[in-house]
């Protein structure tokens, strides 16, 4: 059998650790500093020849982080690495799948070309895909998309009486739904106009399958939070309880997370696959898995 | 003939705009910014189809600028560009251009691989290569390098009575002796010790041909400036006057470009490849010509 070793990208040590820990594998050491003009540099300092190696690195904030992580890819290569694979709880990029306007950078297939180019496997949780229905469209290279919804189930099981959930749009019905079908409760979905990054809509269609229920807002990335807190807003103005916000991807930009406290929310939980305070779900044991069954194959 | 189209990456809209005048070539008009979540969206708001694409960016501080970069080469390319030239009158990871300790990145293959997979040529100046001696032995694609030698000897003409040329590094020596060629006058190398990014020892082998001269020292990058600072200390040191300063590229990190001036260097000037107070040698008449004969070929 292959050894395996878990490389952490910048600031993602606990990640790592934590994979190395479930796979089980070893940690592999590596130096990775800035130089003062702002390029990086990057050695690996652990023997990897004719080893998997796994690079663990949320891409968040990505643009700032790929050049180093396709820098550790090439050398770990270069060292000799038999497989390298891209651990990212949090996979950037995926949100523009298509060229809604003529001119537009595919952004997702281009992410997904380049990490082909330097990765022989990508896994990750949820990622965002509309009109894609499988990260296989996307990558030219394995890849496994972990289903945060078995955790987020079994977390409103454990954590909420008597729980309704719902849906930011019409969109993420199935997932909703998926979640729903755990947890054994109703749901429904919004409709949802959005105008803007920051500028959003929400109405509920019906609010009587809520009564006599906890109202859990789900979403998978909740970025400015426009959606959960425009529905908070709307569940509060109903005169149902205030909702428990359950997000997958906690990216919170600027001052999203105290404005979603201000609007009413109640509890507000999400998956560790970026790091927030609000992390509440470990994704972990599945990313784990995925990756064990990607080296196993 | 094929048309020209330049196309200015985020803050680079002057240089393109005075490529574009020099080529001459129109100007590409383009639609770049940062969801809140730190992605980027590309947008391409000119017909390109059959022409060549010229995207002006400098890569100082590189890392946050790759990615969309290769956005926008990718939407060009997409948008049917015949060919998508990089110019770059910066350009990035050049120094690390082997492995010093096993297990390193070796940069500049592998940023000149990335490259060479989004681009059709790279235009850019002085790259500071030392046991590589031509641009085309790292990059797949055609890769021009302009020699800012003949601007600096224009300008030290122009500017300096009676100059003799300091160089920093024996590494350096073929190119201070080019310059001093074309300006006719002495020059010497110094002797260098570097302890670390910011600690650096250097002497004058000779001071001999310096007497009764104005020094002027010469570098191809200036980043911590720790050489030049060194160099101005000693110079003064031995009671020469306050040398002139010229650099090619004005990095200049966290307080470098103070700290220079404050060691008692007299003028500090550099060529415009990357934006800095202390611009005052325009390179960009000589990158317009190499990008004009990469398209013409």
């Amino acid at each position: 059998m292959t050894a395996i070793i878990v490389f952490a990208s910048p600031g993602q040590e606990e990640l790592a650790r934590d994979l190395a820990a479930r796979l089980p594998a070893s940690l592999g050491r590596l130096e990775i500093r800035s130089f003062p003009d702002g390029e990086s540099y990057v050695r690996i300092d652990s023997p990897v020849d004719g080893c998997d190696a796994v690079i663990a690195c949320g891409l968040d904030r990505p643009n700032s982080k790929i050049v180093p992580l396709l820098l550790l890819a090439s050398a770990l290569k270069e060292a000799g690495a038999r497989r390298v694979v891209l651990a990212a709880p949090y996979l950037a990029y995926m949100r523009q799948d298509r060229a809604f306007r003529s001119g537009e950078a595919v952004s997702a297939r281009i992410l997904a070309h380049l990490l082909s180019s330097y990765f022989d496997g990508v896994v990750t949780v949820d990622p965002h895909l509309h009109r894609i229905h499988n990260l296989n469209e996307l990558f030219a290279v394995g890849a496994l998309a972990v289903a945060a919804a078995p955790a987020l189930a079994e977390w409103i099981l454990k954590n909420v009486g008597t729980p309704a959930l719902v849906g930011p749009d019409s969109e993420s019905e199935q997932w909703v739904s998926d979640v729903a079908g755990r947890v054994n409760c109703p749901y429904v979905v919004l409709d949802k106009i959005r105008r803007g990054d920051r500028d959003v809509e929400v109405s509920l269609p019906s609010s009587e399958s809520l009564r006599g229920r906890t109202p859990v807002l789900i979403d998978d990335i909740v970025s400015t939070a426009r959606t959960m807190i425009a529905a908070t807003r709307h569940i509060l103005h109903l005169g149902l309880p205030a909702p428990v916000c359950v997000g997958v991807h906690a990216i919170f930009s600027g001052d999203a997370f105290e404005e979603l406290t201000g609007a009413g929310a109640g509890r507000i939980v999400t998956c560790n696959t970026v790091r927030h305070s609000s992390n509440a779900i470990d994704i972990r044991p599945l990313m784990a898995a995925a990756i064990a069954d990607m080296l196993a194959s």
